[in-house]
């Protein structure tokens, strides 16, 4: 039987937290709180197991569409069309897997920007399409080489992926890096694909700058967003696509062959949950205790952290305590001290030689501290 | 934009629930029941509202395709290793998606047998593949023609598309199906994409022939299945796919950048709820008894009833009642009578000039005499 992904393997997601479960290690790895969502949003769906077990409208239940426009307007200060820009889908990788495979033709170019998201570059080679990886360097603060993207645009540059607050790396976009994108995608037929999951999680003050702020990018986007890091619900995979109508209708023509519709009880219980601000607004703050916590645990030890502006990630260069492999080290850690991470190395089509690993900090105070312990102590 | 899918559009059940709304119609279209789902299943979910709201594993919580191996075993008397042959989906949809897209290669040939339901074709040429479309006759009960599936494989053809208890027609297979194909493909690398959804709502006695049960069949084929139908839970859209270990393993590739994983609460409700055999053993009868009430209505009409022998869904001629197109017939009956039904030929690559439409019988049985009502006096 011929594989048609022979490269491809087991996300790393679900290698790390495999072996995170099997040496009983604090499991750092894949990006999801270690507490449950309020009781508030418990409650919600307790309610709402009665009476709304069929199929939702394919596009999402009409109220949850207007919700989440309304929550985005807001948000924003940006109009929203429930009805012509909302899509709901079943977790915001359905949500980069349709944007991908509506638009990408065999042959078309899609360029990523390294470190980048695993989901990324295999959705796009099953659409036929080439990805085009340039990297970010980490001594940098992972910036992008405007310059660089200038220069490998071509008529076969179908789409551009962006993801802030970036995964795995913490950076984030600041207004100048819309206005760098807006200027490089002007006059072209090139589409953007925004993957704006940690969208309420920025620190120091700073702020979430979307592609929907910025005309010429979001008539030209595709915004991929999710509640799971938002509400703390990563396993209720509900995530939307928002997009101007006319690739909103290229969205759903293949969301509807994907997984057809997003489970209903869920949508109903989100409706509701999401019409109050401040069950969002809060939680940069309360990220920001966490990795401050966190970082905290290392002052004065071997291990360098890199700046974490937004997301729960946390990466930190071990260039002064090893010289193994990231992937090794990540593998070893899990083992022997029992604290699993992500390598970064993996979201590069090219891994430069970096020395740096990622731990998620959307943890219990106690296992951050716990892990921190371990850690130093190498 | 140039479009991938110019020639889709909304799918059929999408436009006939929302015509059916609009309209305010009884709506016999959309393949959903009527009414919920039981208080016990509402109370598991309730239930696990608590504590169970973060990532499933990629291929599903272990308890669940525990309970999912244990409940098929049970069922065809077969055994099935939960770690290597199961996996969780984002409902059956999701899973022929990921079984069409993990085995097509652009270029491959996928045969299905007319009327097909709608996500085949396009879900195959997404992949670059080639939809063949051979067609069964209302006058012949939708028998296949094996015959002409025997001249019609080939070097390319990668798969076959096989679904009982079947949507649109309610038709069923044979053991003697099971053995015809196999006979087909014996020798061959040619792989089966089963859609079994309605695997338990099988009327007047008769047994469900997955191909599960026939050796030369189960080694190469992917078993779609839901819960959907089976615990009137549409909305849920947790499904699952059943394969030997080779072809799992390509599934899931596909399946971790479609969704990555399904809703963590509903897997964990239906854990408990499937392990019980009565929860689906009394569905046909429960459904057959509505056949018949709907059926009965049509006595002495002009309306032609054929045979249903399992799913939800009557399928009727309205030869002496209008020549019109099925598809302007059940877009009228929606409006004037305010009856939504799905017409038959939208599943045809080339329709034949039947006059049939289909009818979702599970409903209410008020809604389905008053339906009926309906429709007799036309
Ligand atoms: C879909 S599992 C991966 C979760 C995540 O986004 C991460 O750990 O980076
Ligand atoms: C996924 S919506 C269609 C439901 C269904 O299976 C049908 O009506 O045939």
């Amino acid at each position: 039987f011929p594989s048609k992904q022979a490269q491809v393997q087991t996300t790393i997601f679900t290698k790390m937290s495999a072996l995170a479960a099997e040496h009983g290690a604090l499991n750092l790895s894949q990006g999801f709180p270690g507490f449950d969502c309020s009781e508030e949003l418990q409650a919600l769906l307790a309610f709402y197991s009665k009476g709304h077990n069929q199929y939702a409208p394919m596009a999402g239940v009409p109220i949850f569409k207007q919700s989440i426009a309304d929550k985005t307007s807001l948000f924003y200060g940006i109009d929203i069309d429930a009805n012509k820009e909302v899509t709901v889908v079943s977790g915001a990788t359905e949500a980069l897997f349709c944007a991908i495979h509506c638009c990408v033709f065999p042959g078309d170019e899609v360029i990523m920007f390294d470190p980048s998201y695993d989901a990324y570059d295999p959705a796009v080679r099953l659409a036929g399409g080439i990805p085009i990886h340039l990297s970010m360097d980490a001594q940098n603060g992972f910036q992008i080489d405007w310059e660089e993207l200038a220069r490998t645009i071509s008529p076969k540059t179908r789409a551009i992926m962006v993801n802030s607050p970036h995964n795995p790396t913490g950076a984030i976009w600041t207004e100048n890096d819309l206005h760098a994108l807006a200027e490089i995608v002007k006059g072209t037929n090139i589409l953007i694909i925004s993957d704006e999951v940690y969208e309420h999680i920025v620190f120091d003050g700073q702020k979430h700058y979307s592609v929907l702020l910025h005309p010429e990018l979001r008539q030209r986007s595709f915004v991929c967003g999710s509640f799971g890091k938002t509400y703390h619900i990563t396993g209720w995979k509900i995530g939307y696509c928002l997009a101007p109508e006319y690739l909103t209708r290229e969205f759903q023509k293949l969301h509807q062959w994907v997984t057809f519709s997003s489970a209903t009880p869920l949508q109903y219980a989100l409706s509701d949950y999401l019409k109050e601000p401040a069950h969002y607004l809060g939680l940069s703050a309360f990220y920001q205790r966490k990795r401050d916590l966190f970082a905290s645990a290392f002052e004065g030890s071997k291990w360098k952290l890199l700046p974490s502006h937004g997301s729960f990630f946390q990466c930190m260069d071990y260039r002064e305590i090893s010289h193994e492999k990231d992937v090794d080290l990540a593998e070893r850690l899990t083992k022997e001290i029992k604290v699993a991470s992500i390598p970064i190395s993996v979201f590069y089509e090219k891994a430069p030689g970096d020395t740096i690993l990622r731990f998620c900090f959307a943890k219990s105070d106690e296992v951050l501290l716990e892990a921190a312990h371990r850690l130093v102590q190498l």
